[in-house]
């Protein structure tokens, strides 16, 4: 483990243990021990005052830090552009061109220097990360996250299907997709160096981009290694269909039967499961990546978010850059709670026609919880919330740019709910001041902070 | 005319003349005179080497300022709270409370002196607002538009009925009501002093909170002063099945016989208008200002702004604070875009099941425009693209923060398309670097720059 200096923070702290329990500490001190990890939670008045310790000025809150499921880090110079287009086109034409290049290391490197900064400039703490399929790409994404600080996990791509993917951006064979990736999960590992903060996920693109014998041989690598396993699950019409048409059974059903859905396997999207595949999802233990800015693009629907959950399924947010148009967590957390909105009451005509599924709303609450603990929760860490004996994985969000919210009263005035509620819908990346990740300070008065590890 | 310092600007500048027409100038010169009007747009080799020039640095972009066609001023402590209830009970419970606080002349002027740099800072350089029933607020929001150099129209909130209203926050009568709008446009025009930056608007808040006396005669002061009008027009389910009830008509038919759909007349929200009544609106020239993220939380569907626009109706952005939950013109741009997919695509079930409308979708061209020069010509202003004649309304966009598009490529090499539209998705305040409005520089580097007149 890393060394990092002891820190006390004191300030108004806002978290979610739990989906629906919101605790708000106006005057909180956070005592963090040189492992990273949260040694006291407590009131200001019991302050130690041994301990050196910043106090955040007046109008700041700090909240944990952000979880992002679900990233392509390649595909961050295409962020907001093109999205105009069905997913098919948007892969072959714009999207795999893009990721071939990263077969150049230099162009990697740089790019990954400008991504994982925007990300922690965004109060991402944790990101799941899609590389490309190339090893080395790969293993200097993980090098960016331990020199900038970033909890991490670093997938190698893994694609074969010659129907689906390029000739010149392809693994050569299954096998050589399996050794590669096999090899790239030890590459990770070599890079953490038992820091525990950079870890590897088996990456199989998509069924449509994997021959049988990949997805196989990968959920056998899961099971041999216990790596983390991530994928795309019926995330349109089209791959929906595809997956019936390709297995005869649903997607669900066959990447589960390839052995690749396990305890805290990322499923990005889901939009098209029925109740049945959430159940067995959440039976599983995986959970599902909830993208809701890229569903309105290619998602050909809205996930059902409070369906998931009240069935029991692990859910946290992606952005999914760059079918997502937007790198914040927070901008998806409010998202989330729009597109439950138009969920619950459609789109177009007269009540009842509109083909809304009432009951669908999202509150505030659930969205901050999923933006933190919930996305934690999905993929087995213990960070998204302060207690004792997690690592201290947070953000300060300066909120002075925000409106005063009633007369005389200040932001630490505010009831939890309220305060959870105005920073999901207005604080972004403007409002993030420091940024810690198991307890080192990563970012702060908007420069990064690298490493000199 | 208040004078300003000639100025010229150096900058790639991006901009819309028409709804289908973007036009990129990667180096240009912009001549400002001394009238806070556009001398000369010019690519920059042809520079007047006597003039000073504001050069701007690497990454940035010149864009026309941002145009928002319905800002409740007095609700912007509440923004981004308190949003998951029905539109109703979000009235009485919490925006009418609110509201009445505005009598207190020392609090109105402390928000104002907040909400229009706050606004500014998003680079909105147009306003129209609300503000509430009290003159003396409403006079004091138009003070503080001159203050701090904010182009607006500014109205009088009239309504007098005693089923919509509470007893302690609406016009003692129709005639009071009527006199007391008829005394605040005077009141506005005096504050402008001739200026041409900050104009009055006649404001029946929405039928249900206005008797027919009032919005008779409200009407009869728009035929008389020549002044703009703006209102809410078929919001909701409730709100368009309230005026068929009282009026026996749709609520758009039942305004226009009290005079109040006229040239540029704002009609908020109208989510809920059969194509008869766009072509009504079309017809009569008025405008729709289409606020995509208040829809979200009150307008039982997404307006359709692509049918309206190809119906000849104008239609521009609306934040709707605080209705809607930011106060930025281009996140609702990017929302335009988003609901317009799930219109288009629907939220649920199979393909054409889903209560989509095929055909909805718009483009980033037309979002960039909507924020621009459609909502500026929705009005009747003259501002929203640079061309020689116009006010000169611009905010420098400082887009280093954003990914870097491409491998040795920045901003400025993007084609025009692509540039609008990661503008539209990914721009926010934090992007806003300076802000002219009539040719001042109003915000530079993060503050406001308040007049000393």
């Amino acid at each position: 483990m890393a060394s990092s200096a002891a820190v006390t923070v004191r300030a108004p702290v806002l978290h979610a243990p739990a989906q629906d329990h919101l605790q708000f500490l106006p005057d909180a001190l956070i005592e963090v021990g040189a492992d990273g990890r949260i040694e006291r939670v407590a009131a200001a008045e019991t302050a130690d005052l041994t301990r050196p310790t910043t106090v955040l000025p007046r109008g700041r809150v700090l909240v944990p830090g952000f979880v992002d499921l679900h990233v392509h880090a390649p595909q961050w110079p295409q962020l907001g552009t093109a999205l105009d287009v069905p997913l098919e086109r948007w892969l072959q034409e714009y999207t795999f061109p893009l990721e071939a290049s990263y077969r150049d290391e230099a162009f990697a490197a740089r790019v990954w220097d400008e991504l994982v900064p925007g990300l922690l400039a965004e109060g991402t703490t944790t990101a799941v990360y899609y590389a490309t399929v190339h090893r080395a790409a790969t293993r200097s994404l993980a090098e960016a996250c331990v020199r900038h600080g970033q909890r991490a996990f670093v997938g190698r791509v893994a694609m074969d299907h010659p129907d689906a993917t390029p000739p010149d951006y392809r693994d050569a064979s299954a096998a050589a997709g399996i050794e590669a990736s096999a090899a790239s999960i030890e590459d990770v590992r070599t890079v953490d160096a038992g820091r525990g903060l950079v870890r590897p996920v088996i990456t199989p693109r998509f069924a449509p981009a994997c021959t049988d014998a990949l997805l196989s041989g990968l959920g056998d690598l899961a099971a041999a290694t216990g790596a983390l396993v991530q994928t795309h699950c019926s995330e349109s019409d089209w791959h929906h269909g595809y997956a019936i048409e390709r297995f005869g059974r649903r997607d669900l059903e066959a990447l589960a039967e390839f052995g690749l859905v396990r305890p805290h396997t990322v499923l990005a999207h889901a939009t098209k499961l029925p109740d049945e595949d959430l159940d067995a999802v959440a039976r599983s233990g995986a959970c599902i990546a909830h993208c809701p800015l890229s569903n309105v693009s290619f998602g050909n629907g809205v996930f059902p978010a409070r369906r998931a959950l009240a069935r029991g399924v692990r859910v946290g947010l992606g952005t999914d850059i760059a079918g997502g148009a937007h790198s914040s967590v927070l901008r998806n957390a409010a998202m989330a709670l729009d597109v439950s909105r138009l969920l619950d009451d459609g789109v177009h005509g007269a009540p009842g026609e509109r083909g809304g599924v009432a009951g669908s709303r999202l509150d505030a609450t659930t969205a901050f919880w999923l933006a933190t603990r919930g996305g934690a929760e999905a993929v087995g860490l213990d960070v998204g919330c302060f207690e004792p004996g997690r690592p201290f994985d947070a953000v300060a969000l300066d909120l002075t740019s925000l409106p005063t919210p009633t007369v005389d009263r200040d932001h630490a005035d505010l009831d939890a709910e309220l305060l959870a509620e105005r920073i999901v819908r207005l604080a972004g990346a403007r409002n993030v001041e420091t940024v810690w990740v198991a307890g080192r300070c990563v970012r702060s008065a908007g420069s990064s902070v690298p490493s000199g590890r």
